[in-house]
């Protein structure tokens, strides 16, 4: 008997490991209090529970789901567009941003500022089709690699932070990203990553017109701002978007300081989670001093407001999904 | 046995009559069509088969979804809604297009044009938060009366069209909104009404601004246009929430043509449909010279385009809900 219990026992918890959800996580305070939150809200009885159409889940994207170290990946993009293009515009040897940005002077790019970073977005986010434009990006996801792992950017997502998009949603969760990234950079790709559709995805915008191309229909890109996604612009985006306040948000950087205070701040239920990059040998640490993803007063405040912080090294077991 | 069969019979034609898609439809041409078309893009291996993630279905409102005669119903709520406020504004007594609405004057109010309109809409959408403009539209709502049938706005809707908006969802398809009305005065009650959650309302849109309001965090109605979800901005409306071209758009007016056109235009199984209002006496009859819901060249384009025309006096074995 003792032999077969000892053989069953490990079988048993193996199965129930499985069935368990977040396995990426450890089995610290931090999952402890996301599983406790979202069972209270999807259990029938339960007196914080919250009927289905009221489970809006928000996400921000770079840093929250998908690394964003040592830039931005739609930064690399750019970066690579813009010399794939170069050929084909010989004046830009002689014209900022393009000159420094060619030749690798990152403190060339940044002096030409919001004009130049302006034009750096024009030049590869506008004057084509969304078809046009999606075809561009799923080309360059296709190949590019990051630079510190050699992998697909887009297997530079947190296994973590996937299953817990998946487990909201296995709980009658609608989730949607709110990301100061470009939305139609996005779209092509977070169905297949993420699961979640482009109807679900909100976004820094730029204008679309709506005009006949060798007699058919197409909406072009225009070199015009829509919505800047970011900082009080993520509640606007998410009103504009969704039309109900969300009871769930999670963020990593001050730019989702407004969209963390809005979603906490209704009444009932409420859940905050900030992404804290402390990882520097799986991943990258910083947070107040970092060019991209900047945490400074979200984390001073998140105690007080109830926001809870995932210290990477500690709350995840696994970083990457498994190649 | 003859007895029995003739007791029988009639039972089981109830059951399957229930059963049966669109029951509110007549059986003719067009209510075959939209069922032929629905069956073959949701049955696994047909060759027209879709995948549920693109059964994106579209639907204008004013018109297509509830009346909008005599006047769309989201000017009576203007209209109301200025006399409601005008004892709090002495001043509109002498100021136009206040003077004209308030003496009923639909002229006068006419006279000040677009930029009276725009006026209008300013005093009566603006200059509040998200919030309290719901419960404006709301408490409206549960008051206001149609001229001529006397029932509540919200029951003026078309008992077929309700149907095919389950039809469509039953079969996997995701119905979305998308008219030149109001956003958020749609929000507030589509959801009980077609079915239709607030983050699948696509309409015109004004800027919001994130502030904080007696320490609260708030979302306010500014007086800017963002979006005006007509003609060639409904496939730009569509594009920036739904960010995929949907395989069945239904319209009434030529305010619809870009959106059919944008939806027909594309590969695959494609569906669009046109409401014709033909039934003076259950509802109204009106096309090209119609103030409210012109229709034009939409009809002189739909055979050739392969539109579907339905003919509500024909087509519809029932317009409004049962009361
Ligand atoms: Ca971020
Ligand atoms: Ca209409």
């Amino acid at each position: 008997m003792k032999a077969i219990a000892s053989f069953i026992l490990p079988v048993l918890m193996l199965v129930a490991r499985a069935a368990e959800p977040l396995p990426s996580w450890n089995d610290t305070e931090t999952r402890k209090s996301i599983i406790a939150f979202v069972e209270k809200t999807a259990t029938e009885g339960s007196s914080d529970f919250v009927p289905v159409p009221e489970r809006i889940a928000v996400f921000d994207n770079d840093g929250t789901l998908w690394s964003e170290q040592p830039m931005y990946f739609q930064l690399a993009f750019v970066i690579d567009r813009v010399k794939a293009l170069a050929p084909d515009h010989p004046e830009w040897k002689e014209k900022e941003p393009f000159a420094s940005l060619l030749k690798g002077d990152a403190k060339g790019v940044a002096a030409s500022g919001q004009k130049g970073l302006m034009e750096l977005l024009a030049v590869t986010h506008t004057g084509m089709t969304i078809g046009e434009f999606e075809t561009i990006v799923t080309a360059w996801l296709a190949t590019a690699k990051h630079p510190k792992s050699g992998r697909p950017y887009t297997e530079m997502v947190f296994q973590p932070m996937v299953e817990l998009l998946g487990y909201l949603r296995e709980k009658g969760y609608k989730t949607f990203i709110v990301s100061g990234g470009g939305i139609e950079f996005m779209r092509p790709w977070t169905e297949k990553v993420y699961g979640i559709p482009p109807e679900q995805v909100v976004g820094s915008s730029g204008k679309l017109k709506y005009e006949m191309k060798d007699g058919k229909p197409v909406l072009t890109k225009l070199p015009e701002i829509d919505l800047i996604d970011d900082k009080e612009g993520k509640p606007v985006g998410i009103q504009s978007h969704i039309g109900r306040r969300p009871i769930f948000a999670a963020g990593n950087s001050d730019g989702d300081f407004q969209m963390l205070e809005w979603t906490t701040s209704g009444k009932g239920p409420r859940f905050g989670l900030i992404v804290h990059h402390t990882d520097a040998e799986r991943e990258y640490a910083y947070d107040r001093d970092s060019h991209f993803g900047k945490l400074d007063k979200a984390m001073d405040e998140a105690p007080k407001r109830g926001w809870v912080l995932v210290d990477m090294k500690k709350d995840w077991a696994t970083i990457y999904p498994e190649k």
